[in-house]
């Protein structure tokens, strides 16, 4: 599925630390409720090449509005996040909060304020309980170590039920790099140039330029593939930190290294990303959705988006019931160019719909596929050449529950 | 809510047959189980004008394809209605099935089969039994009767709950005119240019100008303003006859006898549509989303649609929790103009949200009105004149298990 190409990667322990030249602290200060670990920091030696995408809500947080002025100049020394308050809708005082946050973290490791990224998330519209969070800064700060991204990828945590971090390995031209992640989010899940919050570190020597284009290669195809419930936070973010630590010339786009290093850092959003919809809240399946055969790859991804934000597809998969003119309906509202004449369906691995038609198929062996706990749906407009794959969850009571139920 | 202008509605029983001119039959030809009905007609004494509109899924059922050429000389003389099967992704026979439809309704009443409309709604992908179909058309013949509204509104049922049928009555210029009307829906609903299947009779002159305009204005504020689930079905219709048989001089668009009318048309829409929302599958709550202060209608209406179709806001009103910041979340990503610092939210009839900050409410009286059968959600966006309202219903348990078991 990833474009890993001929470097073959090996997995490591150790989250978004594991590359060399980063360290990282959580702890729980109280923003969140039983002791959870809330307030996490994660920190570079010195200000590193830095690369950012953000929500593209119009109503963004005002972390976002803070961060995006700060990773303007492509470098970053650290970031802190919390979750438990998203600091959203919280007007000129939440804009002040969280500039009072990287003034915090600045005075805490010796840096600018514009040199920190700020990440909150959590409910919309209370009040940031600053002081709880500045404390948190503190304790986070004292707490700094190389093996702490665990822990940070554990404070990140909303409705998440797992962590949600990997990292790899690669040697190309002589020298091994590592790149890692964590990430968080599991509702209000369609990201839109971002993701709820993705955080990615690389060893590897990239510039400023390098990271914003590894970033934004891979966040369209991973994080920006993704869709639990087809809505968009207020508070979405990915970056991308280059340490530098593994030595070497600075690595810039358009050279072997780059792309070796751009397909691992592909592959670790992709593992990321992935991880958010298994985690999707009340998901009871993962849903791959391909279309093929589209006359573009936006139409590609119309029409797959439109099969997996549809709550008849979401639920008939929940069910388990093949009612595949469902997609057929999804495809059709899309906007993709259609032939309705010439479009296949293979619902769970079972041909389902040949030219636009219904074709007889085993009903109970489409039961028992659409009974496993990976799904695959898959499209064929035979109008052109492009794909796109779409990742999705499935819709179920528990996710009526979680969301229903969720300030309360 | 209504343009119900000056012209005083009065509220008549009989549904489509209501209006003079206007027969209907309905039977069960054994499509759905259990002995309901399933096959209605609905017919004119002669060709009338009429009008129509189709979804704008480009996988279009056959009996659109069918009945879209049909209604393109702006004259109609009969309805044919099935219900259990939709006709919809069957090729080239279920085409050949939609035509068959027609010429026997032409055989059975007299008239050629351009003069039918067709439509069928069920279930997806399935070959339309035409035996059974054909056969019900001949009973349902037999029964026409100019009381027989009702039961074509129980014959076009799906999953609906209750039959959607109402009519009402207005005198202009010395005449008494009739409009009657019956729908169906219940999920599959964000008609596009259409709803699911809506039928509107009347029997004032309209020529079939008037009858285009008069529909056209009353399905974009009406039906094309409802929800359930944001998806939008192969099949759905909505179409006008005009008997003329309250007498007197044709009626084109321009004159104040088409105003009163085209507002009656545009009442009786709107109740028809509003129907369907009440009905929506799994619905506990009939919710009224209002945009207003908007850049434009259609910002207004790109905002209130992306509120009624977000699964965050609809379980959040399904739990009677008041959390605002949802709506925040949906106009943020709508892709309507908003002004981060100038919204507000009233929620429920509380206001929670200022300047787009915000304001403290009272929990107890807003989980008090969210608990309420009907729920406004009103956005002020403070930037334009423009207003939009939608309609739409919650989401609950309910709907993920009629929906997980629907063809099973």
């Amino acid at each position: 599925m990833q474009p890993a190409g001929d470097h073959g990667f090996g997995t490591v322990e150790g989250g978004v630390t594991a590359p060399s030249g980063f360290r990282a602290g959580a702890v729980a200060a109280g923003i969140k409720k039983a002791g959870k670990l809330d307030v996490a920091l994660l920190v570079a030696e010195s200000a590193v090449p830095a690369a950012a995408v953000y929500t593209t809500n119009t109503i963004a947080a005002a972390p976002v509005v803070v961060s995006r002025a700060h990773t303007a100049n492509g470098h970053i020394r650290a970031v802190v996040i919390n979750s438990g308050n998203a600091n959203a809708c919280t007007g000129v005082s939440g804009r002040a909060d969280a500039r009072a946050m990287a003034s915090a973290v600045g005075d805490a490791i010796g840096c600018a304020a514009e040199d920190v990224v700020v990440a909150s998330t959590g409910v919309i519209g209370l009040p940031l309980p600053l002081g709880t969070v500045l404390g948190g800064i503190s304790g986070a700060a004292d707490l700094l170590a190389s093996d702490g991204g665990p822990s940070a990828a554990e404070a990140i945590r909303t409705t998440d039920t797992f962590t949600k971090q990997c990292a790899i390995s690669l040697t190309v031209g002589g020298i091994t790099y590592l790149v890692g992640g964590m990430a968080k989010g599991s509702g209000m899940i369609q990201p839109n140039m971002a993701t709820m919050l993705g955080f990615i570190t690389t060893d590897a020597p990239l510039t400023p330029a390098a990271c914003d284009s590894a970033l934004r290669a891979a966040t369209a195809r991973t994080f920006n593939r993704i869709t639990v419930d087809s809505d968009t936070s207020t508070n979405d973010m990915c970056l991308l930190m280059a340490s530098g630590a593994a030595g070497g010339d600075p690595i810039d786009a358009g050279s072997e290294r780059y792309d070796a290093i751009a397909s691992a850092i592909h592959h670790v959003a992709g593992e990321l990303a992935r991880m958010i919809v298994r985690d999707g809240e009340g998901a009871t399946k993962f849903v791959e959705v391909t279309v093929r055969g589209a006359a573009s790859e936006h139409d590609a991804e119309l029409a797959a988006f439109s099969i997996a934000n549809s709550p008849l597809c979401k639920t008939a998969i929940f069910g388990a019931d093949a009612n595949w003119g469902r997609v057929a309906m999804a495809i059709g509202k899309s906007g993709a160019h259609i032939d309705p004449d010439a479009f296949d369906v293979v619902f769970a691995g079972i041909p389902t719909c040949l030219a636009g038609a219904a074709i007889a198929f085993d009903e109970q062996a489409a039961a028992e596929a659409l009974g496993r706990p990976d799904v695959d749906v898959l499209v064929d407009l035979h109008v052109g050449d492009a794909t796109a794959t779409v990742w999705t969850c499935d819709l179920s009571y528990e996710y009526v529950r979680i969301n229903g139920e969720y300030r309360s």
